[in-house]
């Protein structure tokens, strides 16, 4: 295949009929971009948190690694809380358009609590990586308890 | 709420119900976070690609952050793809556990080519994106090919 169809297929992936500044093609694109990364960090948080509970046998390699992409992944739903990402297969509320501040700042908190986590787990230490599971936990809670319908 | 009870929380997140060196808890949970991570990495080299075809105007500053996600998610998918994860919500050919070896070498290309982008994109040279986007669609079209259903 040549290289200028490739082009055109590599742009075809997502169909941009917006400017650059707009992230996303579609409002659905946004809302399946943002659960998509919730979904990958909490598959690699909840595997931490599982051994933080006891639930699975403590793997210091196993942990660091999932941590360090739990913490990654907590970076990139944000951008996709645009305008207009509010409707559709979403359990979002309308308050985080209301409350944009508030909702950053929760944003930000669990970023921050992630980003510790990872380097507790970077240490290998057991009881580091409990302490910051729970306030990493808590950082989700609040924020799911505020901003996400049942 | 207390530690413990967070930590709880935490764990539950995923109900574990096999052994840590599984990373997931059931098949539907592996084939969601494969399609997860892929779905990231596509709008995030999507928004490259669109550039690279002229569809957008070129930020460098959004391609090499882009590129550089896009890099990160490459490497997810794959362990994903455990035995048993080959039904339920999947365009994944069987093919895929009949030759393991083949399919990692598609996904380990893959892989190469993502990490050229990024490193081109750094760089801010449109003409090297233009180059490492088509390298790497090539290896998105070879593998779909050969191992994605219609």
């Amino acid at each position: 295949m040549k290289s200028t169809t490739l082009l055109v297929f590599a742009a075809s992936v997502v169909a941009f009929s917006v400017p650059a500044s707009a992230q996303f093609a579609k409002p659905e694109d946004a809302v399946k971009y943002r659960k998509s990364a919730l979904f990958v960090m909490q598959q690699n948080f909840g595997r931490v948190g599982a051994m933080a509970a006891g639930k699975t046998p403590f793997d210091a390699k196993v942990a660091a690694e999932s941590a360090a992409v739990a913490d990654f992944m907590a970076k990139l739903p944000w951008a996709a809380f645009g305008e207009g990402s509010d409707k559709g297969e979403t359990r979002a509320k309308a308050e985080i358009w209301k409350e944009p501040a508030k909702f950053k700042e929760y944003a930000d908190k669990m970023q921050l609590e992630m980003s510790k986590l990872s380097a507790a787990a970077k240490t290998g230490n057991l009881d580091s990586i409990k302490t910051a599971v729970s306030a990493t936990a808590g950082t989700c809670k609040t924020c799911h308890d505020a901003y996400r319908k049942d």
